[in-house]
């Protein structure tokens, strides 16, 4: 098999996603969506399905072996992403979920995410550009004022200029309260910036003529901590006068000039080698003009939009990833003959293709559980998102945020963490090649590490999900979420689905329940040690749990399937398969690891650092 | 800290091992470790970890960054590799324990197994060279005729030529029944030998005057299958006229002539980036002479004494890998400050280091449970291999082997998995840092890749363990286990260590029996598929049992350490610590792992491979 014939992404499982576990259509029901339906869905997948395989693809491995040079103060990439980046511009990646007013297609975020995953698949860093770009442009659509959407939003979405998010700093690392980039307001009502930032992804490129870095930065005078931090767009080359209302005429606003944004070093990556990972200084010269996006002091509560968006698109890399390396390791599976069957004497007997070997078949099946378990998870969280955006009632509108809510640290960290191993899979398939730089497994396993550290580490997912995702409005959230399991559940009992599972995942969610709530008495006491001690183990169970729940869901859109005469029937038996997997070898966990966050079993708080 | 400042290994654990786990210096009762005791013991240590420290560890990361390169039909490896080569030779590192007889220094392999992995554990692909060497002379040493222990032996184990396990071809991969490398017997008694082989690590550098390559082929007129394979040695370079009796002065055989060894590419390996991979051809010119080892058709039962040797040394390099991880994680988390306590609402207290993170310290304890445990199953498996060698009964010798032969896939297995999953987390611990090749954590993760791949992928290990390891003689070996089990389990209760582990374990390892006797059956009736289906879960099953076995060990001995106020009591604190995280996070796997054994479940053996 050869990388051209690596599909990515499986069309039948994103079709059976959109119109047999989920029934996407019906969203086009809502005024926002009214334009659309399964067509224009088609015709959208269909796109980025071609441009992620003929276009991207090739670009792959060329990118990650030539990393971005620093050269004279400025980054250079690899001249096959000037190639991809219009294209993936103009088949709408930047503005695809956006609203038409500012550009946008108005397609359900559902759409949007499948869609997105096989460009992700095919070029994890040429979709870096873009995705930091859409969010950017999107904190200025959403707090910024007219003048700055003028100014930087439009071009962003139009693919013009790029955008970043620049929130970590050196010494703060994941502590965003300890920023302390400084912003002094000027007269003219600018503000002049000051500081370091670390670990900007694109911060510099040569992709656009310009780049809007939407900096975190703590005003003259703020409160110390995460509530003395203010959101700014700080231009790489600004304008040289800054106009009252900069409408979209370049030369209202004169020549772009410096605005004193440097690189000052870029990071070698292990993975995602085609998007540079810079250290930057603002203000060095004194001169690094930024302009506050909304009000003071509410930098944090904005950038979460990005970051909540942000880490979904993580969890939508992951899946990817974790994907084309499956779909690579299976095609090298059917044609990589080796061994013979148990128990065959004839040494004169052919050899067989490694797929008929069981613990080979273990490995893929695991992969495709996870991969394909990953994108259903995703592809339920962004059309809550629909809903919680579109939804035509408030209380659907907020039941639908409070799932969004819960479901994003779960959405990004299960195809991280799960991925990663799902990756080392694909590598031990392919055996001694696969531990060459001539397969490409294993770029994808480089890749997929970062999944689990940025825009979040792990850990932070965890103590996001146990110490305030399930928390919140007196557990609102899980409440909504034990709602869709039984839903599901009474699905898959319809559709006449191995009993049993439902019994377990009810079961499951049931027990989920009670440890929260046992967690929730410690944090109400005061004991927030005791609360969040085993976040790691928690959110091991929440996402075990909830991507059983998914396996149910797939299980009974195949059997209907099944039930009603759809093909390919290999495809929907091994969804039953792989459900059956989960099932079987996965879920049964939950049970050793609600015992762990209950009992509070404390080896690893009472260590002292000393003891090591 | 800076990587100077990494220890590698735990000087305090190995002494807490050796003395106080094991009692090593009762072997030196023994007629042929007479000459040892504890004080030869340290020396060596000594001279092992300062060579790691000062000479081997500063190389590491130079020899990654600038891996072999192929030139002119030859391998050139980093200069630095040549200046580490002798002081290795010289510390005795190729004849530790090999007996004086051949030059060695009879040191027992518990022994030298602890002191090898410093040097593993600083640069693993400086050890390799020398770990194929030795092996490949062993070979000679047990099999070989006097003419080709003074060929070639002699000159392997004093370090003037090296040596290689040549088995591997491109069609046949870990499937050694299909050899085809043919071997031709002359007149003149050597046999001409011609074919091709791939991965073969060490194939070709420039650090020695020659190689000599312990090779697979198959003589002409052979059976089929592996019982047609036999061992040949096959030097690069031969001498001009083979000798009735080479002695030590080379002018016996006249100079030195090429054998029609080429090498025919090399692999672009991810890690272990100073010990070059090459695919070989052999007697392209049809003048490549080899030379039989033992007797005709005994190949493969030869090459499994250097196969069981390489595995256990496999494993020593993945604990290793994970060690020195593990350390470099542990010694950034004191010094890394970030965020604050939980509850802490002063956004003005300093940062903590992130050691006082109760999630960072969880990282932190698995790893030390994992790479701990992995160097205690490793020293133990090596003291019963020293006792299978040299104990003064015939019975109690049988028995060491059979521990020998039943742990051998569990010792190689897990410290690579396990150590996979540790390396993993020594990223992570370092957060985006550890995502860059400024950081070292990155190189040992590709390091440690390999070791579930080569000498035996992980799914071979299982089939190995479960298909012969387990059934053998009855199932003596297992319950030879059972024994060591139940003693250890004795010596924690008069130490005091909660009896609640001792019972745990005692009950999994009943499971384990039980499952066994269960999947056993199966095999009776003829049922192979159904015994070996969850090869992968039994040896998880079994490591997980072990590994549980081993920190019940190291808890009893830290229990009798404070009681008799060994110091420091904080490493023994540590160690209890240690203990009661794997009984209580990773022992209660086992009843899941045995459920699915032994219920046969069968996602994976009834998927088709269309269904996928």
């Amino acid at each position: 098999m050869t990388a051209s014939q690596n599909p990515l992404i499986n069309d039948r499982d994103v079709e059976f996603l959109l119109y047999e576990v989920l029934d996407a259509p019906r969203l086009c029901e809502l005024p926002y969506f009214a334009d659309h339906g399964r067509e224009t869905f088609d015709l959208y997948l269909q796109s980025c399905r071609r441009l992620a395989r003929d276009v991207l693809f090739p670009t792959y491995k060329p990118v990650d072996e030539s990393p971005p040079r620093f050269e004279g103060g400025a980054i250079k990439v690899h001249p096959a992403l000037k190639q991809v980046f219009r294209p993936m511009v103009e088949l709408g990646m930047l503005t695809a979920s956006r609203p038409a007013a500012v550009g946008g297609q108005q397609l359900p975020l559902v759409v949007a995410t499948l869609a997105g995953a096989y460009l992700m698949a095919a070029n994890l860093s040429a979709c870096g550009y873009l995705g930091l770009t859409t969010g950017a442009a999107h904190l200025i659509e959403t707090f910024g004022d007219d003048t700055l959407k003028a100014a930087f939003m439009t071009r962003m979405y139009a693919g013009e200029w790029a955008g970043t998010m620049a929130l970590t700093e050196p010494q703060a690392g994941s502590s965003l309260a300890d920023v302390q980039t400084r912003a002094a307001r000027t007269e003219a009502g600018h503000y002049l910036v000051r500081g370091s930032k670390i670990f900007i992804s694109g911060g510099d490129h040569d992709l656009t003529e310009n780049i809007v870095h939407l900096t975190l930065a703590r005003i003259e005078g703020a409160p110390q901590g995460i509530k003395g931090v203010s959101l700014f767009a700080v231009p790489k080359l600004r304008p040289e006068r800054w106009p009252e209302r900069w409408n979209e005429r370049r030369d209202e606003g004169g020549r772009l000039i410096p605005n004193d944004v440097e690189v000052a070093g870029m990071i070698h990556k292990i993975g995602w080698r085609g998007l540079p990972s810079l250290s930057m200084s603002f203000g060095e010269r004194g001169d690094c003009h930024g302009y506050l996006v909304g009000s003071p002091h509410q930098g944090i509560a904005y950038m979460f939009q990005m970051m909540n968006e942000a880490r979904i698109m993580v969890g939508v890399n992951a899946a990817a990833t974790a994907s084309a390396a499956y779909h690579e390791a299976l095609g090298y599976a059917f044609v990589r003959p080796q061994g013979r069957r148990l128990g065959s004497r004839d040494p004169a007997a052919p050899q067989v293709p490694i797929i008929e070997h069981a613990d080979v078949r273990r490995m893929l099946l695991r992969q495709k559980a996870i991969v394909e378990g990953s994108l259903a998870l995703l592809a339920t969280t962004a059309l809550y998102a629909d809903l919680a955006a579109q939804a035509a009632d408030a209380e659907e509108r907020a039941r639908a945020q409070r799932l969004v809510d819960l479901l994003t640290p779960v959405a990004k960290t299960f195809p991280a963490e799960k991925g990663f191993e799902s990756n080392a899979l694909a590598v031990q398939v392919h055996g001694g090649y696969g531990y060459s730089s001539e397969y490409l497994p294993e770029a994808w396993l480089r890749d997929q590490k970062l999944n689990a550290i940025h825009e979040g580490t792990t850990g932070i997912q965890g103590l996001d999900l146990l110490g305030r995702k399930v928390v919140a409005e007196g557990g609102a959230a899980l409440r909504a979420l034990g709602g869709e399991i039984q839903r599901t559940i009474g699905r898959a009992q319809r559709a006449g689905v191995e009993p049993a599972w439902g019994e377990r995942l009810g079961a499951a969610a049931s027990l989920l329940d009670e440890v929260t709530a046992h967690l929730g008495e410690a944090g109400a006491r005061g004991d927030v040690e005791r609360m969040l001690r085993h976040s790691a183990d928690y959110m091991e169970l929440v996402s075990t749990l909830v991507i059983a729940w998914q396996w149910l869901a797939m299980a009974a859109a195949a059997r209907e399937g099944l039930a009603r005469g759809a093909s390919p029937a290999g495809f929907l038996e091994g969804k039953l398969c792989a459900a059956q997997y989960w099932f079987s070898t996965e879920l049964p966990r939950v049970d050793a690891l609600a015992a762990l966050c209950r009992s509070g079993e404390d080896s690893y708080a009472r260590m002292k650092p000393e003891w090591f």
